[in-house]
């Protein structure tokens, strides 16, 4: 099945706002069978709307539109797909005492324009719309079936995830199962090099490489028409490519290296603490991101100056001046002090040159050390040099926390 | 002028990689008086490409395009642009050498693909490329204009805004100047209706109102013959808008509240430290990931635990068990405790519940307490309630980090 996706609204035309619909709409439904050819985003502007709505009709199969559904003036798109199809739109009733009792609820007045949200055609459904009040549209005519969301991404996200996917898979009598592999450490090319074999030939499960904040993560997905058909050749498939990868790879079906560790230390009743430097809170950040971090994260020092590393987290002055805060010592004694001031099992500490200034011949911006210590009085450090021509003090401090939450995830494993 | 946007790549088409050229290249032309009025998404297939492209040639006076400049097989913008337009390509000598002198210096051979990245016709010229091999290529004919652009956000956004701009103002004879006004705590629409009489009227400068991470943002941008008269109109404008809307604003031209705050802390040589809770490290973050935050933030605890927050900061354990970790008189310790421990002027802390879980009747997800202590003795608590029914646990902690650095902001002000 062929299909495309169209975004209305000035704002996404100006670039005020960016179109993550298109992507979000295009990933969803391409396990399904249906291709997308074209994403296209248009203004209010009738004329064009509708001249995209035509050609839209006459290439493809199955049309999402994106915005327009709401009871402002400019929302035009409702009136022309349904001229375009030929079709008499029609208040449903029901549709219609349900945003009555809405407003009633909330106490404000239903105006006339809200009575547009709730006119449909014959050959046409609602989806109920659980974040707002303009419900999204599903009408099919002459084999063409077109989809109509609200524009929000709060209203969306979840229609498309709970109302249009159900849909989608009775319509092309298909389920779906996906199951995600993360790793760290080795490059989208690289492991595509290793998996090239399966890639190629792999069209159900499809097996997908993303790149995710330098990470890499692979998206293996069945479809069957059965749920345990596809979960079965899911889970074959994700054997197989652990088998290949699996000393890369560092979870499955986890949300990245924090939620990787806080579910490990979960699980193990294990405690951590952090002691960051040019990471500024950004480890700690990450971690107390996962929900139920507080089980194992009881505290976390950012010692930015000299005198905060000596002061809380116990560092030698002498240490300081004879090698420096970015330097394999004060990384060690970094991470051995953070450990003694918290009740924690393992402490990971880093420090380094996150850029733009600082940088020296000897220790260029990029250069970073990292220190795991264990309660058992082991204690590794390792050196990294992130830094690259285009790579901004953001990105260095995000890479340097992901290789300190892989350093901790590895020593907790163990 | 009229112009329109076609992207070209499977990995866009299938959602796989997110596409922000067209905003990023719709927001850049906009005040030069170029119009956009469609985005289309396309895949490498080279009939889909020629429909897309002829379309554009019919429509449009400006065409941008991203992608598909690079050297592999897949590559075909250029030749489908060339044929589209009647124009024969031929080797720009000049970029052949070029490309062969950065292969020799990298040591690896050029192969007869890259040849393809130098091939342009007559009535076009290169835009450098200072990040990659694939020039940017524009071509002029019957008084349409066509932009190529490599596909790689590091290579195109560099090159619109050095290389595409400069082109573009010469081309439409006015140069650009823009200004940016950032507010936390009043809603975008809030302050569209403070000032809606004047963004009705003005078209230059233009006043546009964004969101952005919970704040909105005004860009007044003027566009003029001559840099002077763009900057001036500018400043009147934004002077226009202060008299108006002064109180809310928290700073011009800054990148945010911790960059307005390291600017500030900087200016006035004081020092600031953070008590954080359920933010975990994220108000240090964002602090120092402003460069030079070295010189304000000498440390920064996060405290997650109740024994952390009482050996750390030494909050009294009374004071826990009477009122409970997230209350106002734990938020106070925190701040005078961080304020003790440190060498700052003024500590902020931040004590609350993100959710998603951990809420009670009393104390629902989104109840936050901010405390900032200063030096002289002062301590300011205020209680929010940020949770709604559609915040995520990220939104929460976000948004609690912003009131906790507009509350800092503002202490130091005075």
């Amino acid at each position: 099945m062929n299909g495309e996706i169209i975004c209305i609204g000035t704002e996404l035309l100006l670039g005020d706002v960016l179109n993550t619909h298109s992507a979000f709409i295009a990933r969803s439904v391409a396990p399904l069978g249906i291709n997308i050819y074209y994403h296209t985003v248009v203004g209010d502007n009738e004329n064009r709307l509708r001249q995209t709505v035509k050609q839209s009709l006459e290439r493809s199969d199955i049309v999402f539109m994106t915005g327009g559904l709401g009871p402002t003036y400019d929302d035009i798109t409702k009136n022309i797909v349904y001229s375009e199809l030929g079709l008499t739109s029609f208040i449903d009733e029901v549709a219609l005492q349900k945003l009555q009792s809405y407003f009633d609820k909330i106490g404000r007045p239903m105006t006339d324009n809200n009575i547009g949200q709730v006119m449909r055609t014959e050959n046409s459904f609602f989806f109920e719309n659980d974040f707002g009040t303009a419900p999204g549209v599903c009408v099919t005519q002459n084999g063409k079936t077109i989809i109509m969301l609200p524009g929000p991404p709060r209203e969306l996200v979840p229609m498309v995830e709970n109302k249009v996917m159900p849909y989608l898979m009775k319509l092309t009598d298909r389920v779906l199962y996906s199951r995600y592999l993360r790793y760290f450490g080795i490059g989208e090319s690289a492991l595509e090099a290793m998996l090239s074999d399966i890639m190629k030939v792999s069209v159900n499960p499809t097996v997908a490489p993303y790149v995710d904040n330098y990470e890499a993560k692979l998206r293996v997905t069945a479809s069957s028409d059965k749920l345990e058909n596809a979960k079965k050749s899911v889970d074959i498939m994700v054997e197989k490519l652990l088998n290949l990868t699996g000393e890369y790879c560092y979870g499955v079906d986890v949300n990245g290296l924090e939620d990787a560790l806080v579910k490990l230390c979960t699980e193990k009743a294990v405690k951590i603490t952090t002691a960051e430097s040019c990471t500024g809170g950004l480890i700690s950040e990450r971690i107390t991101s996962v929900p139920g971090a507080s089980a194992v994260l009881d505290m976390a020092l950012c010692c930015y100056a000299n005198s905060a590393k000596i002061k809380l987290l116990g560092v030698s002055p002498l240490t300081l001046e004879l090698f420096g805060a970015v330097s394999k010592e004060t990384a060690r004694e970094m991470a051995l002090g953070a450990l003694k001031v918290s009740a924690a099992d393992f402490a990971v500490s880093v420090t380094g040159i996150a850029g733009p200034d600082g940088g020296t011949a000897e220790k260029p911006v990029g250069t970073v050390f990292i220190a795991v210590a264990g309660k058992d009085g082991s204690c590794n450090v390792q050196k990294l040099s992130l830094g690259t021509r285009t790579r901004s003090r953001g990105d260095i401090r995000f890479l340097a926390s992901s290789h300190a939450l892989k350093a901790l995830l590895d020593a907790v494993k163990e």
